[in-house]
């Protein structure tokens, strides 16, 4: 049997160990320290009692032979896709058909998995910094030629940058698979309506295709950033838009997300096949609880949750700021991305905040080599750890 | 972009779609008729009061700010992953590590996915009749040849039938990634460790992979056969095995599964890294209702609705014997593999069968070529609608 050899190509990705073990060192050497932990991008608030309602509620469908069912739709139950499309599409007046959607057990698997839709041959594109499943799927699936001097031969990195207010300029290359989310992750910054649309422009002049990552999508409060990418002309034809319930409604252990595939994409039925072949559908009790998330006691018991994180943001955001920091993103989601001052690197400053002030965060780095020189801030944490981190940042 | 262009070559695998709709349109056409549905593989009887149990509190974990926790490890809990070492392994003797125990949304996905370990340039061999799923995971990656009479040029094809008393021939050319199910779907047959054996000894000699399927292992109730590959001697270098809770513990709709890839095969690095790149873990719940699965009263559970199960077997074997067919399996598994008597073919007694008595089977074709002229029945129905079945037929 001969192995995939791409495998051996991926470098070691340890960044977000990296930081759990330089944490760990610090807390047993100072073992009477409170660690600031604003690095991880996981929630932290419980879920809303409608969402946890309905959720009993699924469970003890299947404890009575009357309500009890075995196997979904592999592309996910009509309840769920019907919610979806009537909450998340009808209000931005965007058409989109029951089949075009498809639940997932989270963003993660779909970001992944699209991947085995095309061919080895296509040249990839990514943002910089950047996520870094998007860039590892296509290593495993031999798109990235060799690794050199901290990039893959292959990739074409569009780097985002203070310089060009991390709006990443149109490939130079002819692009057949573009990676975008917005809002970002990690910078936490947007596309207006007008720059995204020079994407779905690009895309189908060059007949490129998007995987858009929504997953932050409810954390958007500008008006002129759009909710979905097919509030633009075109991008049915040329996009895939991927959305998670992980940071929406606190689902990072429910597991649920969806992916619209379009059919004008051409690769609707392709997906379809994909997914009846290699995946199940998701739990039954996920997507209850998903589908809870559109109930008006549902959404306004998530927004609360989205109101507190989106404050813990205001608060990093605006604190770094009166102390004089560059900091960007924050205010369409959960990242606030900021300036190391003084040319000092990712890793160095990352240092420096845990010795100093005993407060973790993501060095930039970690992102990307775009990445060098910045570091991530995550609005996940509790209300009185982000405070309290911000007034030991102020006295550094 | 250019798509993956063996996605062009997958055949219509419409056997089940079929199913259902010469079903529905014998109902629509009989509205008095109670149609007897036997050809169904998924599961019918309420989850155990344990289980249940245990998934509430898994949901009610996530409602308070004091048990809520957000993402899992994606190789899957650690609670999980002891509880399958101590209940499924050690008990026969057999030491795997935790890190060699992947949780899974279910084995579909699993069986799926674990064929991106391997390059596009291995030869696939499959037993005949065989779950489509792994043949077409295989079209997708490219290792199918072309389609010609019914089957794939570069696959090969091991014929079970009542000739060969359902023991495959090993492989006439060098097999690199062989797919196993035992217990077999569909056959209901099984193997012994002895004839186990001479698989896992070409797999070490050929230097092949072994994908076990054992989805259906907690039906075994003969001596001589294998509860895991994983008995066998040499079975840890070679041998993958894919396990799931939907059949063992009814939960096809809530989702859970496990992989043991032994680091002794070499591939455990590379399905940790695979996972951890494009997957996020199972559903805390659903991990927490499989472990359930483990306690002893939730054992208890699990087992009366799989006595169940094969007391419907015992019905539907028993039963067509005395009738004087042919029958196979039905005794380590839920599903009992008939031969239509007088070389009639699958789908023309499927049709007598809905014409004649209401019930509906599964066309043994539909599975393959050596499954022409069989049928499948399921035992997983009621019971009175699996002992009208059998008088119905008896009558036939």
């Amino acid at each position: 049997m001969n192995i995939n050899q791409n495998f051996n190509k991926l470098q070691s990705n340890y960044l977000f160990t990296e930081i759990v073990n330089r944490g760990k060192a610090y807390q047993q050497a100072h073992p009477d320290t409170k660690l600031l932990k604003l690095g991880v991008g996981d929630v932290t608030l419980p879920l809303p009692a409608p969402i946890i309602n309905a959720m009993h509620n699924a469970v003890e469908d299947l404890a009575h032979v009357e309500t009890f069912h075995g196997y979904g739709l592999e592309e996910g139950n009509l309840f769920l896709r019907t919610a979806i499309i009537q909450n998340d599409y009808k209000p931005l007046g965007i058409q989109i058909d029951t089949d075009e959607v498809f639940i997932s057990d989270g963003a993660g698997s779909d970001l992944g998995n699209t991947s085995e839709l095309f061919d080895v041959n296509n040249h990839v594109a990514v943002l910089d910094p950047v996520y870094p499943a998007y860039v590892d799927t296509n290593v495993m699936a031999g798109r990235s030629g060799i690794w050199s001097n901290g990039r893959w031969s292959d990739i074409e990195y569009l780097p985002c940058t203070a310089e060009n207010a991390f709006v990443p300029e149109l490939p130079k290359t002819q692009a057949d698979i573009i990676y975008l989310c917005f809002p970002n992750n990690p910078t936490g910054t947007t596309l207006t309506r007008q720059q995204l649309q020079l994407w779905v422009d690009y895309a189908i002049e060059h007949k490129s295709i998007i995987i858009f990552d929504s997953a932050y999508e409810i954390f958007i409060e500008e008006d002129d950033v759009p909710h979905s990418i097919y509030e633009l002309p075109g991008a049915k034809q040329c996009a895939i838009e991927i959305r998670s319930y992980s940071k929406t409604a606190g689902f990072t252990s429910v597991r649920c997300g969806y992916t619209v595939v379009p059919k004008a994409t051409g690769l609707n039925g392709m997906w379809y096949r994909r997914q009846c072949t290699k995946f199940n559908g998701a739990s039954y009790i996920s997507q209850r609880g998903a589908e809870a998330t559109y109930s008006d006691v549902g959404r306004a018991g998530i927004m609360k949750n989205i109101c507190y994180y989106k404050q813990n943001a205001e608060l990093i955001r605006t604190g770094l700021q009166s102390i004089g920091y560059q900091v960007y993103g924050g205010v369409n989601a959960p990242y606030i991305w900021m300036k190391v001052p003084n040319d000092t690197d990712s890793w160095t400053f990352f240092d420096l905040l845990l010795d100093r002030c005993q407060v973790l965060c993501t060095p930039g780095v970690g992102f990307g080599m775009s990445g060098q020189g910045y570091v991530r801030f995550s609005a996940f944490g509790s209300r009185s750890d982000t405070q309290e981190a911000i007034q030991r940042i102020r006295r550094l």
